[in-house]
């Protein structure tokens, strides 16, 4: 509990100097003030996360964390619980959508075992941060302790410090857990007090019956947790999963060292929605790379305050969204840095 | 005439086999069906587009097509005229967005002085295919003859066809000239029959009594040329500009060679509707990398019948959102050929 509230403590104001600074130098830059749209704001808020008015983007990394659901139990989706293993292994042999795209970024990947349901392969890229083998199943009491929950949050601080020790100017997050869309959901609606039909999706995808039927679940399990929402390790104890906490953690620490966490969809925002939470200062140092397609993320947006950079329709998980949206925050950050100025170029200004 | 006629001839209907080989693997890869969303539409398009089940995207290029535009006489802009000069030699020392951006998706940039109104220093990444020294006032006659319209358009197939020679699997289009916003909102209130408020916006950043006189000169060129909206390259020869012309010449080249062609905005939007409607077929080779902040350019892509990749919010021109589509679409690309199938990994497949 002591890294968790330390780790709270130290999550700083944006740096406004380098901001103002970054901002100057934007609209000096060789184009209209403002026709970089988006990127000129990225690579300011940049600027004023890593307290640097030349951002470096080079470092890079994906933290993707696992963790299976007793929930699964409830049969509150298609695929076998099996597959939370199955797909780190295939993560590890570098075969699924966040090898390709955390490539493409040059993003280096960390795998993380929050909680799987059975034990897996040491590999060198695989950290095993296990609470336990999977959460209890909701709806027949909390999903995990009080002790689990806090564990899994500072296990995810713990593992931003060491990549911090290795270089580390930017992180994306991601997820694989097969049931991690109900616990998500769940913990949205007992935070924001939202109806639970607002914050349920189709997951990997539902059909009509088998949506009504996760709501349902969902519904049983806030009904049989006396949740507290004002309390996010409460809710992340009864209704959450050890990678969503993993997660939380990752963006407390990131905020912690004034290192820019792009979250990913709806997994990652659930922990966005516990870290904000527990520390409403760490939302200036998270930047939604995209709005998934599960049903609810746009709801989940709103309520953290945050506007997408993306629009892909894509709802995998992993990092994906994440590993695109560092793609762009790095194109951002580059024009800050390397455009020429008006002056620099010998270039007229517009009136 | 001869090589646009034949270019015109050449564009052949997407490959279905290869899409349907590519969707097919698309559906076996691991991760739900579909959960890639527009990652997958763009990598079955592509495939549809070069005939490959696994396309590539190695070699790219941007092409941006600089020109001077008499109508800024008119006092349609804020910006002096000398500045699509200044912007290009800004282009060859590599201090403009587009420097940026296309570094960052590895796409080598040709620079075209399609029509720059004084004498360029000769720069090996420049090519010189100057029709004239800036198009004549539109708001006193024709801004180029019927032959120079041509002229221009063939160039743009030139180009392509060149660069085709050096390896070329997609290509982005952009733009420089001072008074080019103005010109396109001519060209697609002519040819669309929208109205010029509908088509026009504020281009570098005009303010409310600027751009009604804007909107006032578009509608004068409109009254004083007879044009007839069905004969794009008469529309383009009265209203357009050379860069225009030059782009929608590389959109025809590109689709006739089956490269798929990604382009940037407004401008880039323009020579797209000369594009389509010289050759309707074209349009499936075609991808709109963002829609810009331009007003009109919403309503130019619906027009086209195109959706947008990106929206960020940008408004810069010099193909910078086509350079951040081409990102998109190569790490489409890459989810395609590089992800394992559920066989490969050995993971459960869902009901």
């Amino acid at each position: 509990m002591k890294l968790l509230t330390n780790t709270i403590k130290n999550i700083k104001p944006l740096d406004k100097a380098a901001m103002d600074r970054a901002k100057a130098r934007q609209d000096r830059l060789t184009k209209p003030a403002g026709s970089l749209g988006k990127l000129e704001e990225l690579s300011i808020r940049i600027a004023g996360i890593q307290g640097k008015a030349s951002p470096e983007i080079k470092n890079k990394a994906m933290i993707t964390m696992a963790g299976d659901h007793g929930v699964v139990d409830e049969k509150v989706g298609n695929w076998p619980k099996e597959v939370t293993a199955q797909m780190v292994e295939n993560f590890l042999r570098g075969g699924a959508g966040i090898n390709v795209l955390a490539k493409q970024a040059g993003a280096r990947i960390v795998f993380v075992d929050m909680g799987v349901a059975g034990d897996l392969k040491p590999h060198k890229q695989l950290i095993v941060k296990k609470v336990d083998y999977g959460t209890k199943n909701m709806c027949q009491g909390p999903a995990m302790t009080e002790a689990q929950a806090t564990m899994a949050i500072e296990a995810g601080i713990e593992i931003v410090k060491d990549e911090a020790k290795k270089g580390l100017d930017i992180v994306g997050t991601g997820d694989m857990g097969i049931g991690n869309t109900t616990a998500s959901s769940a913990v949205f609606a007992a935070i924001s007090g939202k109806k639970v039909e607002a914050t349920t999706g189709r997951g990997t995808g539902l059909t009509d019956a088998q949506l009504k039927h996760k709501i349902d679940v969902i519904k049983r399990a806030l009904a049989v947790n006396k949740l507290d929402p004002s309390k996010p390790i409460d809710v992340l104890a009864k209704v959450g999963g050890y990678e969503i906490g993993g997660l939380a953690g990752v963006i407390l620490g990131a905020a912690a060292r004034r290192i820019p966490v792009v979250i990913d969809g709806f997994i990652s925002g659930a922990a966005a929605i516990i870290a904000t939470k527990l520390a409403p200062q760490a939302k200036d140092y998270i930047i939604a790379a995209h709005v998934s397609a599960e049903a609810g993320h746009t709801a989940m947006l709103e309520y953290l305050g945050l506007k997408p950079l993306l629009d892909l329709e894509m709802r995998l998980g992993e990092g994906t969204g994440a590993a695109l949206g560092i793609i762009v925050i790095e194109a951002a950050v580059m024009t800050l840095n390397e455009m020429a100025t008006f002056a620099e170029a010998g270039v007229s200004e517009g009136e």
